[in-house]
């Protein structure tokens, strides 16, 4: 019984550090990436700041990215930016998520079918990396 | 007084858990905007993009929200700058902080009295968005 | 030996609260700035923003700053844009750190003799600001 006594302060300890040092399975660090420009530089530059991030982050622990594209960066995730299909699907079979913001899809008159068969959604794509700065994700412009 | 013993570390655990999860007061959600474009697609899909991710935001514990205005973006908050009253005084009378940059109005000799009245004042922007990102709130460019 | 089980238990408490407020030694405010632009307002505005953010920031515990120059952004580093060696190195002398990215310079074939003497490289540009966002800098482009 004095033996319980003495024990549980360290569990204490224990149990507190714990809640502290853990960190969410999966890749060390996490980035979302934001694409609102209209075609040019941004575009074209995409895919290999993606992939020298994530091979600098490699050997780091790893990484998991997301890029969210809205406003007129909408357009490079859909049909229509057919020289871009490549390079985003070979981002996408790396496990990056490319995300369209269905408000942009609204204003712009954006069908599901409109976009590369390997894009995402979500309902706001600033919510989105709110949400993720949130959650401890660095945020990329 | 044996009691008393067992529950201590329970308390101590109970402090340590409480004093990790406590969240300060209000909307769960904190966002500042950076506004430093000049007259061009920034200015006019503000408004946009902050009812966007207000609206987003709102099912899930609410935001708040700054926007912080600086180099050529001062001027989209001054009274030369009508046409952006109206949404602007919107967001303003939805509880959205809109902010000058003080360095700002100096270099480009803005005085109060050339701002909207809907208008804050920070002495510097860069450093206002500094602070916030340290406090816990999002980032958005 | 009673007296010892009643500590023990405030002991892990502050042991925990310690933990939890424990702040890197040094400034207390750290920012990391992108400069991915081409020449143009974002170069011609950057050491007034530095300057104006360090100085908000230093009667409130101080700043470290750090720019990162990388795409487009990798030139205003260089030797050829010596209109800007002036305002650089000043921000150099005052402890801020200017650093290339070794991508751009492979992409932009930079070699480090082209690079201001003052200037220092890191491995990737994007992985600094995320490696920076998650030691706790905020981000400012």
């Amino acid at each position: 019984m004095k033996k319980t006594l003495l024990l549980a302060p360290a569990l204490a300890l224990f149990l507190g550090y714990a809640a502290i040092s853990q960190t969410p399975a999966g890749p060390r660090h996490r980035v979302v990436f934001q694409l609102s420009e209209p075609e040019g530089p941004a575009w074209s530059s995409l895919a290999v700041h993606v992939n020298n991030t994530m091979k600098s982050l490699a050997d780091d622990g790893g990484s998991q990215v997301e890029v969210v594209f809205y406003g007129p960066g909408l357009s490079m995730l859909t049909k229509s930016s057919a020289a871009y299909e490549e390079p985003l699907k070979q981002l996408s079979d790396k496990g990056v998520k490319l995300l369209a913001c269905r408000n942009a899809m609204k204003m712009r008159n954006v069908k599901t079918e409109d976009l590369f068969p390997f894009a995402g959604q979500v309902d706001s794509g600033i919510a989105e990396m709110v949400r993720k700065q949130e959650a401890g994700w660095a945020y990329i412009h």
